[in-house]
């Protein structure tokens, strides 16, 4: 039987040994290290890796960490939302974001210029680049034909990066497809309208790149995924599974609770009730902050993966 | 000053009443009384109401109240999620869904067919059946024009059905768009999928529906939304108002927090730093289960409003 | 099989058909109706009641409710926070809390001699108004004897008040002991820390108050709780029931959650693995707002109770 | 301006740089940095340091941690719940808990002897033998006279143990007092009364704690808050510093909520209104699961003092 040991701080405690002791506390910090075992296995399964997330985490700087997992070949495909994908270039080119308070001001802020999102800003300056970036790269787009999936759009921005945190750039350069199941709901929806506009048979399929999600995994493979927050990009993951035969490994990690019969909150034993996740699945749900938890797993996933030389 | 005052139970007691006393105790009561009048005066305002939800409010059973809100006017525009689209079309066809627990054996669940959703459970059967009802429904649309807006889709949709508790079918009656910026992520994506591939020139345009949203509010209008849970349906509808000089009222109901910087969470204050919503707004948060507290909400609003003779 | 049933407004409709309806709807509506079923169960079966909350409840304006709870005799003992305690003798003499928001400037509140709670704020005139009330109340108690037992001591405040809404007011009326396992945890802990300066052979017994909870059950009668938010209130009770062979039927209302393995946020499924609710027994958690939940399902249990001449 | 930066994994990562690189990252993760700043402030400051807990985190594993900040002089003070007092007795006696899952099946952990707290497990065999050593204690105890306050009597309690890892022998070896204002909600009540039964003039005095614990600190001193979870044992900690004039500093990590207006989720912020925390105190609200967030905070702490030999 697995018992808990009580822990201490060792001067100079690295990480790796400060996530194996956690393994050994109980409630959220046994979950973080058992999500980190799950990524051992579906990597050393060699199973498809499906790495979802929801436009903040890119906002709060695990950019970086999604980027790296694309390198490392810890994410095979790639599922967000569309803020995700406009912060991603904004930073590539440069924009950084401040880190300030939950309790702000928020009349002043907008007065000067800022969006807040929790205990971030975001400047008009940076959408407004963003803007100036847009219409040159749709026109590149449209060049080559008038109508992609949402997944070819988002490759051809990724080759146009240079940024090695970048999610695109790393997605472009490795192959790794970039769904975005809601691609007009942000500032980029407000662009490709205005070059619609323009050029009316331009058309962003999103039917088409239903198509790309499903044929991007098979029946026949091991399935994995790590879904860090709620919403469709989780939803879109386990759905593209669950037509699939259903997911072999899988990671939740989230603030949302099933209390309210959400998708956010769902866990993974209700996945097992849809096959969305198979019966004997290796399937961890961590609630907590995925600023903090998913780095924390992830982190000692990579350790020990290293060690094993399989990244 | 407004006061607290103890409540207390009287026989036979009306929730109009019931509601008005809570306006006097504290913590979420008072916001939920809060949130009615919000509505009541949006309303009086003569505002453009938003009403956006996702689906498992469907699911729920509060279809029904939704419904009832595009008929009386309480509901100018809708937005969803596509599971809401799917289950409504399904109950319209006479579908009931079962009322289990949290607690189920998920396993067994799934050897018997029954798909949970919180403490919810839908049959395969039920989906089965909206499968055979897509393929007709999507060679008439197919046969109109081979390029349909979203909208317009669900609006075909909404034409087929006769059933005073669906929502598409109201929203079909009363010409009040439906709008879901995500259509592919659900089941009826794959029916999508399946038909595009018989008919390559098949399109659903998100591009062309993010200017409906757009077109249909204007800046000069007063703007109001009820925004039930979290998601795209929420951030959709703000990212509108956004683009039209923002909303002049607004009610959010969800069990999301703050605290890890989500959309779903994001508070009336944030989107007030974004001008999502106007800085003298009148903007109420209620925390709670929505099954509960928008019944409670909208039900007093009703009251009111029906001794205005405005409903 | 218990179906969804999508609900609707009906112009003038009651509270006990609204609560009623809320049977038929998924996620916390129909556990809201489940509770209300349990507390007509539990009294028809004529258990021992024990209620508990804590003392922001009793702020917020459902202190009528709990004392209405012991007149109407559905509850046969309560354990409370002090704060609770404090807050019903400040209302029985007159004071009342002012409804204000979640977001205040706390640092200008201060100024003013305003204490948040939530939404709600109390005076500090109303602390120097209770002060002045204890001294007196403290002396004839001790004139009675140097030594006494909690609930001893609360039975003594409760005979002194004549005010209907009160909880102690009640439980003196009808002998319905109150525990307060954590009595010094307030304001009313420094009063009796300046008598007992004064007088010190004046002692507090809590031990004798252990036997006093532990004597107010027995193994052999049936046993309910409705437990209202968690802490030592619900903690207290569900100790008193384990050690007295466990409940029989169990209402538990919270916004925790069960994530971090906090007793507050503890499941009756939970409970059941320690024997505090028995592995038969009728137990409800409803998540959500205490001061919006327990109203609901209490007045429906009232109605209903009423029809059958029980209350 | 603190900008958010991208992070990465590197190879052999120490826990120290980690952390620093939480500092660059939003939403909780910036959080847990700045709890680490404020802790080292404290301590830099010379303030005296109250660390208050909830019994679940003795249960967990943070029971070393705890000890240890008594231990490295971070904890000039204690409060916790009277379980954490039982478990943390029961481990000193060799006790280990295990490790489950939050979905047990409960009825079958009742039959096996199992009580589920969380993913945790304590077993009726431990509390068979905690049962066995409170007997001979009580009765040394009481040898030395009929009437103890319950920071006294922890405090002998403590110093029958020789477990490095226990908060009651660290405690009574450095002179810290551990304070417990619901001493009998728990096993221990049970044995208290037990004794009480053949010693009547038996007493524990809780008035006299609350004594101990005003005069354990002054107006004039620094004062500083680490307070983990809700509950008693935060709110007595704040009781205290209000009557002393209110804290210089504060870090509250909890998974709680402010929304219903409880104690255990009332904000940093809130607290000032009442004088709790003083205007311009250094207060971080951290919202996460304790068994993670206070380790990496403390950690990253120790590390920064480490190198300043202050600890």
């Amino acid at each position: 039987m697995h018992r808990t040991k009580d822990i201490r701080w060792t001067h100079g405690i690295s990480l790796r040994d400060f996530v194996t002791q956690l393994g050994s506390v109980g409630f959220q910090s046994v979950e973080v290290y058992r999500a980190a075992q799950a990524i051992v296995k579906m990597k050393k399964a060699g199973a498809k890796i499906f790495l979802t997330f929801t436009s903040n985490m890119v906002t709060s700087g695990l950019r970086g960490l999604f980027a790296q997992c694309i390198e490392l070949g810890l994410a095979d495909a790639i599922i967000t939302t569309v803020g995700g994908i406009e912060e991603d270039i904004m930073k590539a080119h440069g924009d950084e974001f401040v880190i300030g308070s939950f309790h702000s001001d928020d009349v002043s802020l907008h007065e000067k210029g800022f969006n807040r999102v929790g205990n971030l800003m975001i400047s008009n300056e940076s959408y407004a680049k963003f803007e100036a970036m847009m219409l040159p790269l749709l026109k590149q787009l449209y060049k080559k034909k008038p109508r992609h999936s949402v997944s070819e759009m988002l490759f051809e921005f990724g080759k146009t990066l240079t940024d090695n945190n970048s999610i695109l750039f790393q997605a472009a350069k490795r192959n790794v497809p970039v769904f975005c199941p809601a691609i007009t709901d942000g500032a980029l929806g407000f662009h490709l309208f205005l070059f619609q506009q323009k050029h009316p048979d331009f058309v962003v399929d999103v039917v088409q790149d239903f198509k790309n999600l499903l044929t991007s995994m098979s029946h026949d493979e091991l399935k994995g995924l790590i879904a860090l927050g709620g919403s469709i990009s989780k939803h879109h993951a386990i759905l593209g599974a669950l037509l699939n035969g259903g997911l072999d490994y899988a990671v939740y990690m989230s603030t949302a609770r099933a209390g309210s019969g959400s998708m956010s909150g769902a866990t993974t034993q209700e996945a097992k009730s849809w096959g969305k996740i198979k019966d004997d699945a290796d399937a961890v749900t961590v609630t907590g902050d995925v600023s903090i938890v998913f780095p924390l797993a992830l982190m000692l996933a990579c350790e020990q993966l290293r060690e094993d030389n399989i990244i």
